[in-house]
């Protein structure tokens, strides 16, 4: 389910991150560990949701687990920063940036 | 043919970093200008070539001046680092670092 670190690779994370409502996602989860229906745009189908996460999940973006009855999502922080040092925050901070224009 | 900086946006850098020819050839870019035909690996047909040098530019990442008889291209280095800083700089530097293993 959830690839090991030394499999991600740059192009799949950057992919994963080329969509709107991805990078929302992972903007969101850069603050804090949030389940799904926290995560993700209110407004979406939830096929819709599941699917934004399984491409984050399978790029090596995120890490999904259930905790009772809801499923808790966390950005691979350490791992990420550690494999491609300054990437992951340098995007999230960039489209913070241009979200504020 | 080239968009205005203002106009380009995190997602479309994003997406036309996240194939690896085209992140070859960006790579080879930050270095230094390079006509075609020395910026993208030598063994792919010319309509492909092509074909990456028009997503790059429609993304904004580079830009492509006829001298003469050849195109010569140069990524955006100091508009992209403006608009987006430090996204451009990790990534090349993480594709880098992720070659050599």
């Amino acid at each position: 389910m959830h690839p090991a670190i030394e499999d991600v690779t740059l192009e799949s994370v950057l992919y994963a991150l080329a969509d709107p409502t991805r990078l929302e996602i992972v903007k969101k989860l850069a603050n804090c560990s949030l389940n799904c229906s926290m995560a993700s745009p209110a407004d979406l189908p939830k096929s819709t949701q599941s699917h934004h996460f399984q491409v984050l999940r399978e790029a090596g973006l995120i890490r999904s687990e259930r905790r009772g009855t809801e499923v808790v999502n966390s950005l691979r922080c350490s791992e990420l920063e550690k494999r491609f040092p300054g990437v992951i925050a340098s995007i999230v901070k960039a489209s913070e940036k241009a979200k504020k224009r």
